[in-house]
Protein backbone atom coordinates (compact mmCIF):
# COMPACT_ATOMS: atom_id res chain seq x y z
CA UNK A 1 0.00 0.00 0.00
CA UNK A 2 1.32 3.24 -0.98
CA UNK A 3 0.03 7.18 -0.20
CA UNK A 4 0.29 10.19 -2.37
CA UNK A 5 -0.30 13.79 -1.20
CA UNK A 6 -0.85 16.79 -2.97
CA UNK A 7 -1.41 20.00 -1.47
CA UNK A 8 -3.70 22.30 -3.38
CA UNK A 9 -4.16 25.92 -3.49
CA UNK A 10 -7.54 28.12 -4.44
CA UNK A 11 -8.32 31.88 -3.45
CA UNK A 12 -12.11 32.66 -2.24
CA UNK A 13 -13.51 36.03 -3.47
CA UNK A 14 -16.61 36.83 -0.94
CA UNK A 15 -17.06 36.33 2.63
CA UNK A 16 -18.88 33.14 2.50
CA UNK A 17 -18.47 30.85 -0.83
CA UNK A 18 -18.87 27.34 -1.98
CA UNK A 19 -15.85 26.50 -4.69
CA UNK A 20 -15.66 23.69 -6.08
CA UNK A 21 -12.43 21.13 -5.62
CA UNK A 22 -14.24 17.99 -7.73
CA UNK A 23 -11.92 17.86 -10.97
CA UNK A 24 -8.83 18.83 -8.90
CA UNK A 25 -9.59 15.94 -6.63
CA UNK A 26 -10.73 13.39 -8.57
CA UNK A 27 -8.07 14.22 -11.54
CA UNK A 28 -5.17 13.58 -8.61
CA UNK A 29 -6.78 10.07 -7.78
CA UNK A 30 -6.82 9.28 -11.31
CA UNK A 31 -2.91 10.30 -11.42
CA UNK A 32 -1.76 8.37 -8.70
CA UNK A 33 -2.81 5.33 -10.43
CA UNK A 34 -4.27 3.65 -7.04
CA UNK A 35 -6.99 1.13 -7.65
CA UNK A 36 -8.35 0.33 -4.20
CA UNK A 37 -8.01 3.16 -1.19
CA UNK A 38 -9.39 5.85 0.09
CA UNK A 39 -9.76 9.72 -0.86
CA UNK A 40 -8.77 11.66 2.54
CA UNK A 41 -9.60 15.58 1.66
CA UNK A 42 -8.68 18.30 4.68
CA UNK A 43 -8.84 21.83 4.82
CA UNK A 44 -5.82 23.32 7.88
CA UNK A 45 -8.18 26.12 8.31
CA UNK A 46 -10.48 27.18 11.06
CA UNK A 47 -12.28 29.19 8.97
CA UNK A 48 -13.24 27.22 6.08
CA UNK A 49 -14.32 23.34 5.73
CA UNK A 50 -15.42 20.89 3.42
CA UNK A 51 -19.15 19.90 2.28
CA UNK A 52 -20.42 16.97 -0.40
CA UNK A 53 -22.99 18.21 -2.03
CA UNK A 54 -24.96 18.87 -5.89
CA UNK A 55 -23.28 21.42 -7.94
CA UNK A 56 -26.50 23.36 -8.71
CA UNK A 57 -26.20 27.27 -8.08
CA UNK A 58 -29.61 27.56 -6.29
CA UNK A 59 -28.23 24.81 -3.38
CA UNK A 60 -25.43 26.84 -3.31
CA UNK A 61 -27.19 29.67 -2.29
CA UNK A 62 -29.48 28.11 0.08
CA UNK A 63 -26.52 26.01 1.55
CA UNK A 64 -25.07 29.24 2.27
CA UNK A 65 -28.04 31.13 3.31
CA UNK A 66 -28.51 28.19 6.03
CA UNK A 67 -25.24 28.66 6.94
CA UNK A 68 -26.01 32.14 8.04
CA UNK A 69 -29.42 30.72 9.63
CA UNK A 70 -27.73 28.48 11.78
CA UNK A 71 -24.10 30.44 12.48
CA UNK A 72 -25.62 34.52 11.81
CA UNK A 73 -22.62 37.00 11.60
CA UNK A 74 -23.70 39.35 13.07
CA UNK A 75 -24.58 37.50 16.44
CA UNK A 76 -22.83 38.27 19.79
CA UNK A 77 -19.89 36.11 20.14
CA UNK A 78 -17.39 36.96 22.95
CA UNK A 79 -14.65 35.68 20.13
CA UNK A 80 -15.29 38.77 18.41
CA UNK A 81 -13.94 41.03 21.22
CA UNK A 82 -10.57 39.87 19.69
CA UNK A 83 -11.63 38.83 16.62
CA UNK A 84 -14.28 39.69 13.96
CA UNK A 85 -15.12 36.51 12.41
CA UNK A 86 -16.73 34.03 15.69
CA UNK A 87 -19.62 33.06 12.98
CA UNK A 88 -16.80 31.44 10.59
CA UNK A 89 -14.91 29.70 13.14
CA UNK A 90 -17.97 28.03 14.95
CA UNK A 91 -19.08 27.23 11.35
CA UNK A 92 -15.92 25.18 10.02
CA UNK A 93 -16.29 23.83 13.67
CA UNK A 94 -19.67 22.17 12.93
CA UNK A 95 -19.57 21.15 9.59
CA UNK A 96 -15.54 19.91 9.62
CA UNK A 97 -12.53 20.20 8.42
CA UNK A 98 -12.27 16.58 6.31
CA UNK A 99 -14.05 14.36 4.11
CA UNK A 100 -13.16 10.50 2.74
CA UNK A 101 -14.16 9.32 -0.66
CA UNK A 102 -13.35 5.50 -1.69
CA UNK A 103 -11.19 5.28 -4.53
CA UNK A 104 -12.13 1.77 -6.28
CA UNK A 105 -11.29 0.49 -9.56
CA UNK A 106 -9.15 3.15 -10.13
CA UNK A 107 -11.79 5.94 -9.26
CA UNK A 108 -12.89 7.91 -6.59
CA UNK A 109 -16.21 6.31 -6.12
CA UNK A 110 -19.00 9.60 -5.43
CA UNK A 111 -22.69 9.95 -6.46
CA UNK A 112 -23.77 11.23 -9.61
CA UNK A 113 -24.47 14.75 -7.38
CA UNK A 114 -21.65 14.61 -4.94
CA UNK A 115 -19.42 17.17 -5.59
CA UNK A 116 -16.64 18.30 -3.20
CA UNK A 117 -16.99 22.13 -1.97
CA UNK A 118 -14.72 24.06 0.40
CA UNK A 119 -16.76 26.37 1.77
CA UNK A 120 -14.96 29.91 2.54
CA UNK A 121 -16.54 31.04 5.73
CA UNK A 122 -13.60 33.83 6.62
CA UNK A 123 -12.92 35.54 3.03
CA UNK A 124 -11.81 36.93 0.39
CA UNK A 125 -8.92 34.69 0.83
CA UNK A 126 -6.08 35.18 -1.60
CA UNK A 127 -4.80 31.50 -0.34
CA UNK A 128 -6.46 28.70 1.13
CA UNK A 129 -4.80 25.23 0.93
CA UNK A 130 -6.22 21.88 0.95
CA UNK A 131 -4.78 18.42 1.08
CA UNK A 132 -5.64 15.79 -0.93
CA UNK A 133 -4.42 12.05 0.37
CA UNK A 134 -4.58 8.76 -1.40
CA UNK A 135 -4.09 5.79 0.68
CA UNK A 136 -4.04 2.37 -1.43
CA UNK A 137 -2.25 -0.62 -3.79
CA UNK A 138 -1.69 0.51 -7.05
CA UNK B 1 -1.42 -3.73 4.52
CA UNK B 2 -4.38 -4.50 3.11
CA UNK B 3 -7.81 -3.24 1.99
CA UNK B 4 -11.15 -4.60 1.28
CA UNK B 5 -14.19 -3.29 0.27
CA UNK B 6 -17.73 -4.16 0.19
CA UNK B 7 -20.83 -2.72 -1.15
CA UNK B 8 -24.34 -2.78 0.75
CA UNK B 9 -27.69 -2.21 -1.04
CA UNK B 10 -30.64 -0.95 1.14
CA UNK B 11 -33.75 0.76 0.50
CA UNK B 12 -35.81 3.26 2.51
CA UNK B 13 -39.65 3.19 3.25
CA UNK B 14 -40.25 6.95 4.11
CA UNK B 15 -38.91 10.17 3.58
CA UNK B 16 -36.74 10.27 6.46
CA UNK B 17 -35.51 7.51 7.90
CA UNK B 18 -32.78 5.71 10.15
CA UNK B 19 -31.54 2.68 8.59
CA UNK B 20 -28.81 0.78 11.43
CA UNK B 21 -25.81 -1.03 10.18
CA UNK B 22 -24.14 -1.58 12.63
CA UNK B 23 -24.31 -5.08 12.22
CA UNK B 24 -23.88 -5.51 8.21
CA UNK B 25 -20.72 -3.39 8.86
CA UNK B 26 -19.17 -4.98 12.13
CA UNK B 27 -19.68 -8.50 10.22
CA UNK B 28 -17.83 -7.34 7.62
CA UNK B 29 -14.85 -5.91 9.61
CA UNK B 30 -14.86 -9.71 10.94
CA UNK B 31 -14.68 -11.44 7.83
CA UNK B 32 -11.79 -9.22 6.97
CA UNK B 33 -9.52 -10.74 9.15
CA UNK B 34 -8.12 -7.50 9.74
CA UNK B 35 -6.89 -7.29 13.12
CA UNK B 36 -5.39 -3.37 13.43
CA UNK B 37 -6.60 -1.01 11.27
CA UNK B 38 -9.39 1.27 10.21
CA UNK B 39 -13.17 1.22 9.03
CA UNK B 40 -14.00 3.75 6.82
CA UNK B 41 -18.12 3.91 5.70
CA UNK B 42 -19.23 6.31 3.22
CA UNK B 43 -22.43 6.67 0.97
CA UNK B 44 -22.71 7.76 -2.72
CA UNK B 45 -25.57 10.14 -2.42
CA UNK B 46 -26.62 13.33 -1.77
CA UNK B 47 -29.67 13.37 -0.25
CA UNK B 48 -28.50 10.73 2.57
CA UNK B 49 -25.89 10.68 5.27
CA UNK B 50 -24.51 8.63 7.96
CA UNK B 51 -25.03 9.24 11.55
CA UNK B 52 -23.21 7.33 14.89
CA UNK B 53 -25.44 6.86 17.75
CA UNK B 54 -27.99 4.90 19.73
CA UNK B 55 -30.52 2.61 18.57
CA UNK B 56 -33.22 3.69 21.11
CA UNK B 57 -36.75 4.44 18.96
CA UNK B 58 -37.57 7.15 21.17
CA UNK B 59 -33.91 9.05 20.58
CA UNK B 60 -34.63 8.03 16.98
CA UNK B 61 -37.73 9.67 16.18
CA UNK B 62 -35.89 12.88 18.58
CA UNK B 63 -32.83 12.98 15.68
CA UNK B 64 -35.39 13.22 13.09
CA UNK B 65 -37.52 15.79 14.78
CA UNK B 66 -34.13 17.69 15.33
CA UNK B 67 -33.66 17.17 11.38
CA UNK B 68 -37.03 18.63 10.52
CA UNK B 69 -36.09 21.42 12.86
CA UNK B 70 -32.84 22.59 11.45
CA UNK B 71 -33.61 21.58 7.49
CA UNK B 72 -37.57 22.28 7.76
CA UNK B 73 -38.70 20.62 4.26
CA UNK B 74 -41.16 23.33 3.89
CA UNK B 75 -39.14 26.47 3.87
CA UNK B 76 -38.52 28.08 0.88
CA UNK B 77 -35.37 27.19 -0.80
CA UNK B 78 -34.21 28.07 -4.15
CA UNK B 79 -33.08 24.62 -5.38
CA UNK B 80 -36.88 23.84 -5.01
CA UNK B 81 -37.69 25.64 -8.28
CA UNK B 82 -36.14 22.69 -10.12
CA UNK B 83 -36.73 19.71 -7.59
CA UNK B 84 -38.36 19.16 -4.34
CA UNK B 85 -35.48 18.35 -1.81
CA UNK B 86 -33.66 21.43 -1.40
CA UNK B 87 -33.87 20.24 2.22
CA UNK B 88 -32.40 16.82 1.98
CA UNK B 89 -29.35 17.93 -0.26
CA UNK B 90 -28.17 20.37 2.80
CA UNK B 91 -29.19 18.17 5.91
CA UNK B 92 -26.90 15.69 3.80
CA UNK B 93 -24.30 18.19 3.13
CA UNK B 94 -24.25 19.48 6.94
CA UNK B 95 -23.96 16.14 8.51
CA UNK B 96 -21.82 14.16 6.22
CA UNK B 97 -21.44 11.46 4.28
CA UNK B 98 -18.70 9.37 5.70
CA UNK B 99 -18.05 8.24 9.03
CA UNK B 100 -15.00 6.18 10.14
CA UNK B 101 -14.35 3.71 13.17
CA UNK B 102 -11.19 2.03 14.83
CA UNK B 103 -10.35 -1.71 13.92
CA UNK B 104 -8.55 -2.89 16.92
CA UNK B 105 -7.84 -6.70 17.99
CA UNK B 106 -9.93 -7.77 15.13
CA UNK B 107 -13.09 -5.52 16.11
CA UNK B 108 -14.58 -2.35 15.08
CA UNK B 109 -14.06 -0.62 18.05
CA UNK B 110 -17.26 1.58 18.81
CA UNK B 111 -19.39 2.64 22.38
CA UNK B 112 -22.37 0.26 23.44
CA UNK B 113 -24.56 2.55 22.43
CA UNK B 114 -22.75 3.66 18.96
CA UNK B 115 -24.75 2.31 16.21
CA UNK B 116 -24.22 3.24 12.84
CA UNK B 117 -27.25 4.48 10.72
CA UNK B 118 -27.86 5.54 6.98
CA UNK B 119 -29.96 8.53 7.34
CA UNK B 120 -32.18 8.28 4.42
CA UNK B 121 -33.42 12.73 3.84
CA UNK B 122 -35.39 11.82 0.35
CA UNK B 123 -36.66 8.76 0.55
CA UNK B 124 -38.77 6.70 0.09
CA UNK B 125 -36.01 4.98 -1.99
CA UNK B 126 -35.39 1.08 -3.52
CA UNK B 127 -32.09 1.27 -3.62
CA UNK B 128 -29.26 2.97 -1.55
CA UNK B 129 -25.61 2.37 -1.21
CA UNK B 130 -23.36 2.04 1.45
CA UNK B 131 -19.58 1.81 0.52
CA UNK B 132 -17.44 0.18 3.68
CA UNK B 133 -14.02 -0.41 3.38
CA UNK B 134 -11.24 -2.14 5.75
CA UNK B 135 -7.90 -1.14 5.66
CA UNK B 136 -5.34 -2.68 7.68
CA UNK B 137 -3.09 -5.41 8.70
CA UNK B 138 -4.87 -9.12 8.77
CA UNK C 1 2.86 1.11 5.99
CA UNK C 2 1.92 0.55 9.13
CA UNK C 3 -0.67 1.80 11.40
CA UNK C 4 -0.04 2.39 15.22
CA UNK C 5 -2.97 2.85 18.10
CA UNK C 6 -3.14 4.94 20.89
CA UNK C 7 -6.00 5.27 23.58
CA UNK C 8 -6.14 8.64 25.37
CA UNK C 9 -7.97 8.49 28.75
CA UNK C 10 -9.24 11.76 29.58
CA UNK C 11 -12.01 13.07 32.34
CA UNK C 12 -14.48 16.01 32.18
CA UNK C 13 -15.71 18.17 35.23
CA UNK C 14 -18.73 19.86 33.39
CA UNK C 15 -22.17 18.75 31.61
CA UNK C 16 -20.40 20.39 28.35
CA UNK C 17 -17.03 20.98 28.11
CA UNK C 18 -14.05 21.35 25.20
CA UNK C 19 -10.94 19.63 26.10
CA UNK C 20 -8.00 20.26 24.02
CA UNK C 21 -6.29 16.96 22.92
CA UNK C 22 -3.89 18.91 20.41
CA UNK C 23 -0.51 17.94 22.50
CA UNK C 24 -1.21 14.40 23.47
CA UNK C 25 -2.02 13.44 19.38
CA UNK C 26 0.82 15.74 18.08
CA UNK C 27 2.73 13.85 20.42
CA UNK C 28 1.68 10.36 19.33
CA UNK C 29 2.54 11.44 15.87
CA UNK C 30 5.89 12.46 16.84
CA UNK C 31 6.58 8.90 18.60
CA UNK C 32 5.07 7.11 15.86
CA UNK C 33 8.12 8.12 13.41
CA UNK C 34 5.22 8.13 10.69
CA UNK C 35 6.61 10.56 7.93
CA UNK C 36 3.68 10.76 5.73
CA UNK C 37 0.19 8.97 6.38
CA UNK C 38 -2.74 9.74 8.04
CA UNK C 39 -4.21 10.52 11.64
CA UNK C 40 -7.47 9.14 12.40
CA UNK C 41 -9.06 10.43 15.55
CA UNK C 42 -12.26 8.91 17.52
CA UNK C 43 -14.50 8.87 20.38
CA UNK C 44 -16.27 6.20 21.34
CA UNK C 45 -19.12 7.04 23.14
CA UNK C 46 -22.50 8.39 22.07
CA UNK C 47 -22.53 11.77 24.51
CA UNK C 48 -19.22 13.42 23.31
CA UNK C 49 -18.22 14.49 19.84
CA UNK C 50 -14.68 15.75 18.40
CA UNK C 51 -14.35 19.22 16.78
CA UNK C 52 -11.51 21.70 15.68
CA UNK C 53 -11.07 25.08 16.01
CA UNK C 54 -9.26 27.71 17.92
CA UNK C 55 -8.19 27.43 21.45
CA UNK C 56 -9.68 30.97 22.28
CA UNK C 57 -11.73 31.30 25.66
CA UNK C 58 -14.28 33.02 24.04
CA UNK C 59 -14.42 31.32 21.47
CA UNK C 60 -14.86 27.86 22.94
CA UNK C 61 -17.54 29.36 24.86
CA UNK C 62 -19.58 30.73 22.04
CA UNK C 63 -18.94 26.86 20.51
CA UNK C 64 -20.90 25.91 23.90
CA UNK C 65 -23.03 28.48 23.89
CA UNK C 66 -23.81 27.43 19.95
CA UNK C 67 -24.14 23.58 21.18
CA UNK C 68 -27.05 24.46 23.70
CA UNK C 69 -28.75 27.13 21.16
CA UNK C 70 -29.10 24.31 18.45
CA UNK C 71 -29.79 21.34 21.08
CA UNK C 72 -31.19 22.78 24.07
CA UNK C 73 -30.51 20.81 27.17
CA UNK C 74 -34.08 21.24 28.58
CA UNK C 75 -36.22 21.13 25.55
CA UNK C 76 -38.50 17.98 25.54
CA UNK C 77 -36.99 15.11 24.11
CA UNK C 78 -38.90 11.58 23.85
CA UNK C 79 -35.57 9.66 24.70
CA UNK C 80 -35.14 11.79 27.94
CA UNK C 81 -38.44 9.72 28.92
CA UNK C 82 -35.74 6.85 29.52
CA UNK C 83 -32.97 9.01 30.17
CA UNK C 84 -32.13 12.10 30.62
CA UNK C 85 -29.81 13.07 28.10
CA UNK C 86 -31.32 13.05 24.50
CA UNK C 87 -29.67 16.61 23.71
CA UNK C 88 -26.36 14.97 24.64
CA UNK C 89 -26.66 11.89 22.10
CA UNK C 90 -28.66 14.32 19.23
CA UNK C 91 -25.57 17.14 19.68
CA UNK C 92 -22.94 14.06 19.33
CA UNK C 93 -24.34 12.64 16.29
CA UNK C 94 -24.97 15.86 14.50
CA UNK C 95 -21.05 16.70 15.36
CA UNK C 96 -19.44 13.66 14.55
CA UNK C 97 -17.61 11.25 16.45
CA UNK C 98 -14.06 11.15 13.94
CA UNK C 99 -11.98 13.58 12.53
CA UNK C 100 -8.66 13.00 10.53
CA UNK C 101 -5.71 14.80 9.73
CA UNK C 102 -2.77 15.10 7.02
CA UNK C 103 0.78 13.70 8.54
CA UNK C 104 3.57 14.94 6.13
CA UNK C 105 7.30 15.44 6.60
CA UNK C 106 7.07 13.59 10.60
CA UNK C 107 4.21 16.08 11.10
CA UNK C 108 0.61 16.24 11.48
CA UNK C 109 0.10 18.75 9.46
CA UNK C 110 -3.00 21.19 10.90
CA UNK C 111 -3.62 24.72 10.32
CA UNK C 112 -2.31 27.35 13.22
CA UNK C 113 -5.61 27.96 14.65
CA UNK C 114 -6.68 24.02 14.43
CA UNK C 115 -6.12 22.18 18.01
CA UNK C 116 -8.72 19.05 17.99
CA UNK C 117 -11.19 18.87 21.27
CA UNK C 118 -12.76 16.21 22.64
CA UNK C 119 -17.10 17.54 23.39
CA UNK C 120 -18.03 16.75 26.31
CA UNK C 121 -21.76 16.78 26.14
CA UNK C 122 -22.99 14.60 29.08
CA UNK C 123 -20.60 15.10 31.83
CA UNK C 124 -19.24 14.93 34.03
CA UNK C 125 -17.73 12.00 33.76
CA UNK C 126 -14.47 10.29 35.22
CA UNK C 127 -13.09 8.82 32.40
CA UNK C 128 -13.60 9.57 28.30
CA UNK C 129 -11.36 7.05 25.85
CA UNK C 130 -10.58 8.76 22.32
CA UNK C 131 -8.83 6.33 20.41
CA UNK C 132 -6.10 7.83 18.11
CA UNK C 133 -4.69 6.11 14.95
CA UNK C 134 -1.78 7.15 12.94
CA UNK C 135 -1.78 4.95 9.29
CA UNK C 136 1.91 5.21 6.96
CA UNK C 137 5.06 5.05 6.14
CA UNK C 138 8.02 5.43 8.51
Amino acid sequence: MAIFTKQLITKSSARRQLIDLTSEVTGFVRETRVREGICVVSVPHATAALIVNEHEQGLLRDILAKIEAVFPASAQYEHNAIDDNADAHIAAAFLGHNRAFPVSGGKMIRGTWQNLFLVELDGPRSRREVVVQVLGDT
